[in-house]
């Protein structure tokens, strides 16, 4: 039996056959061409044929995973159709009277280098893109059919890594897990996995070989463990596991279309957190309620430049439109801190954590906040938006982004443009001062969500990303249990709602505790939703 | 009127004629000399008539302004004495057949580069004492007098800056002020005025030249501003200026000896922030009824080492004694964040101040904690010592510092060692979790101390020293002011004290706040004492 460990991207398990992802070997070496004009014509005419082949893998995977997911293969023509790969593909042949797989070969490289050195992480992530696109015109020059996908028939997949492109024509339905020594957590492949509910753990470390073909394996994506070759007690384990995983996630699936009510009739409102309209499907798959924290950083941290009033405006309508009327809280622009983008000047700073971030830079920008603010207006005619503010400290700061609100409605108003005047206007309480003028602030707006991952580390001082101080942190502190109570009293004291968006609205350990203190709603990552409704059904407050 | 700005090092005002600080020119052209002996023993009367200079020059300076500034004297005799600085000069004589004087010369640019290269703080500024030490034996060499210092008689001084034997040989009943171009608040200078009393400007960027000698001078030691040759108004506005804070100042003299002790009859203790046993003096000079805040970094980050049990024995020792019986709180190691020493290992964090710091590097590094301890314990028959613990956030941590304080007491016993078995153990309410759990705290302690500064740091998630948040922090925010007002109140009900040694505890805005909340003692820098008992002395909480 080997045993490798890797990082879990989708807790299940999977037992079956393992098949090593094979891809076939085309050769790049360089030999002289007579005709350097026919052999560009060859290059044109593979190039084509590339892209006609992404157009069917495009419409195959529109109906099989979705429009975001496919979008891959629409990129990939786009990038078949750049002019200065194809220039610098021709320019190859022609100067070095050499083959169309050599020039291939070497523009992707040329090209693949220069991305993965470019400091932004999104266009160092383009690299794989150009290879992959490579490799594509490669398989038509040589007249192979590249990877045969159809041999991948129940079993789980070994791989050094795996291109997006790769990924998506695999069956999901035929693939029981996915194994990767390379790769990332947050990679296509590990995100695909999650979206199918597919076991899957990457980056092993390990290069597994051909000696594992079709010997029988299993993933746990609990822990991250890949058995090859198991003993029979690991096997017999694992296989008493895997039917107590699907067990629960039986009884999860039962819990879908049930209200979020304890045993005596104590209603939560149970939201997702998502961190861009695209997630909305994962929210609607998992039974979300509503949208307790639509982040909008995506909008800024994934763009090269600051985003359009009409980039926002068509983000946050989606996700209204994607909820069908359900509440969609949208928190406006949380950058600084750990939360940096290229083209937003943020100056060095000691202390990040305590720094210009969130409301901060929002209030020291104005022309940046009423942007934002207006294209919140604009879509909020397209369902139930809430707008909420991050790290208040102070009334004098809800006064401030209010009047900016009051603002750009008044400017709405005179251009006639439609806009909800009902719009719920809310604060994050993730700082100590918050929580404990929460009365105080409480008359100020309609709702609350106190944001536990902030406000934990002010609270006990503990840089949360910090790993060398686990032994101080303690996620269940009392005194963050206090202000959290403490929250809610005084928020129903005023009459306004009180959620919860931080990890520790997760913490199935304490639910029980923020339903007896009277929260209102809790806002979770979307896999967390149906155990949260689980264990919220399970309780029964009137007993002791 | 010439108007020039500095730092302000000491708030007084000063007005009178203006004498620029003069030195005599003192040719070191190197020359060829024939009897390279002869020169070597001419180096030599000059060296010892330096060091004879200095001793006399340290006994005036002892009665003058006590021992510890009159130490800069001997260190100067030391460092004549000093073989390295002795065999340069010497060598550079015999080996080039120059001159005394070009090879003092020469020696004193080289060690003073040297050491002002140095990674060292401490040994950078050592530069200017080598220079010092130069300049005396050139004065010698050359016969002169050097500085005529009995020519300063009730005048301004202007100086590009002085040296600190230079400052020690002024006349301080003769000088009404300073005034120099360059130099730090920190600088010998700056401290010496502020022991003095006299009004300082330092660091005003623009030299003065003998245009000013004798014109008439304004030293504004509250704004900065030093005005040369002033106009008619400015002349009688500073009159009265100095005119009132001649009278206030006369107000803070009545202080001395009185009670701090509002008008109807409740009493405060009021102490005294020090940083160094050296500070002790000061607290005496300014009625301080105890110390409320000694912190003992001073021994790591002016040391090139850990600190031995020895040191920090004799430092606790000293404090104690110069306390004569009054109560002295020390509190432990707070390192980390922005206090850090080259010898002592801190990992780079993304936020420091949510780091590894103060207490949590004790608990990482106990061998560290117990050489502190043992050094505290040892020291506690020497007075009247209470022992606190910084950056608390749980009962767990002090049950781990209580244990290892108690494992320190057991070795003593086992060593028959001396130790005051009663001595306080307190800790610092600095992090909001402390002052929310503050009842819960109260059971295992015998007093609370709180930080202010850090306390409102974490409160408001604000970085106390970023200099670009100003508009977001409000140092009265009412969350700070309920966290003090429900640290005191737990406190009471456990039956302990509590005091605050945070830069609050000396807003004299706040002193009826504190005391209506019952606070017990207020620990603030010592020139603070006096104007806050004064604010107490007014009040009468009877009143509405």
């Amino acid at each position: 039996m080997l045993t490798v460990k890797g990082k879990c991207v989708f807790a299940g398990i999977a037992i079956g056959p393992m098949a090593l992802f094979h891809r076939s070997t085309i050769s790049t070496a360089a030999h002289t061409i007579e005709n350097v004009e026919a052999e560009a014509v060859r290059f044109h005419s593979a190039r084509k044929k590339a892209i006609s082949q992404l157009q069917d893998l495009y419409d195959k995977a529109l109906t099989r995973v979705g429009k975001e997911q496919a979008a891959v293969f629409e990129i990939h023509q786009m990038m078949l159709d750049d002019p200065d790969y194809i220039e610098a593909v021709e320019d190859t042949i022609r100067a070095n009277s050499i083959n169309a797989e050599a020039a291939v070969d070497q523009a992707s490289k040329k090209f693949a280098d220069m991305l993965s050195t470019m400091e932004d992480t999104y266009m160092q992530a383009r690299a794989i893109d150009v290879k992959d696109i490579s490799r594509r015109i490669l398989e038509v020059l040589s007249g192979g059919i590249g990877v045969d996908f159809t041999k991948y028939n129940h079993v789980i997949i070994a791989a050094d890594d795996l291109a997006p492109s790769e990924t998506l024509q695999l069956d999901p339905d035929k693939i029981l897990g996915f194994v990767t020594s390379e790769g990332s957590t947050n990679s296509h492949t590990a995100i695909l996995a999650r979206t199918l509910g597919i076991a899957a753990v990457v980056n092993t470390g390990t290069a597994l070989h051909t000696d594992v073909d079709g010997k029988t394996a299993i993933v746990d994506g609990y822990t991250g463990l890949v058995y090859i070759d198991p003993d029979e007690a690991t096997l017999t384990k694992m296989q008493q596991k895997q039917a107590e995983s699907l067990a629960y996630k039986k009884q999860l699936e039962d819990m879908r279309g049930k209200e979020s009510m304890t045993q005596d009739g104590y209603k939560v409102e149970l939201f997702a957190n998502v961190g861009n309209p695209n997630n909305i499907p994962q929210v609607i798959m998992n039974d979300g309620e509503g949208i307790g924290l639509f982040r909008s950083e995506f909008l800024y941290l994934e763009h090269n430049d600051y985003p359009t009033e009409e980039e926002q405006f068509e983000a946050y309508k989606k996700a209204l439109e994607g909820m069908k009327g359900k509440k969609v809280v949208i928190r406006t622009l949380d950058i600084g801190a750990d939360k940096k983008a290229d083209y937003f000047p943020l100056a060095q700073e000691e202390n990040p954590a305590l720094g210009l971030r969130a409301i901060r830079i929002c209030l020291t920008r104005p022309e940046l906040f009423k942007t934002q603010l207006r294209a919140l207006c604009r879509a909020s005619v397209f369902g139930k938006l809430s707008v909420m503010f991050p790290m208040i400290i102070s009334s004098d700061e809800i006064d401030r982004s209010k009047d900016i609100l009051q603002e750009v409605r008044n400017q709405l108003d005179k251009e006639g443009i439609a806009y909800d005047p009902n719009m719920e206007v809310g604060i994050m309480i993730e700082t100590p001062a918050a929580a404990i003028i929460s009365d105080e602030l409480a008359k100020e707006v309609d709702f609350f969500s106190i944001g536990t991952n902030d406000l934990t580390q002010y609270t006990l001082a503990i840089d949360r990303q910090h790993t060398g101080l686990d032994k101080f942190f303690n996620p269940h502190h009392p005194a963050v249990l206090r202000l959290i109570k403490q929250t809610i009293e005084n928020g129903h004291k005023a009459g306004i709602w009180v959620g919860i968006c931080g990890e520790l609205g997760a913490d199935l350990e304490l639910t029980e505790y923020f339903l007896r203190a009277g929260i209102d709603e809790l806002s979770v990552s979307p896999p967390a939703i149906l155990p949260l409704r689980k264990k919220i059904r399970s309780l029964n407050l009137s007993q002791k």
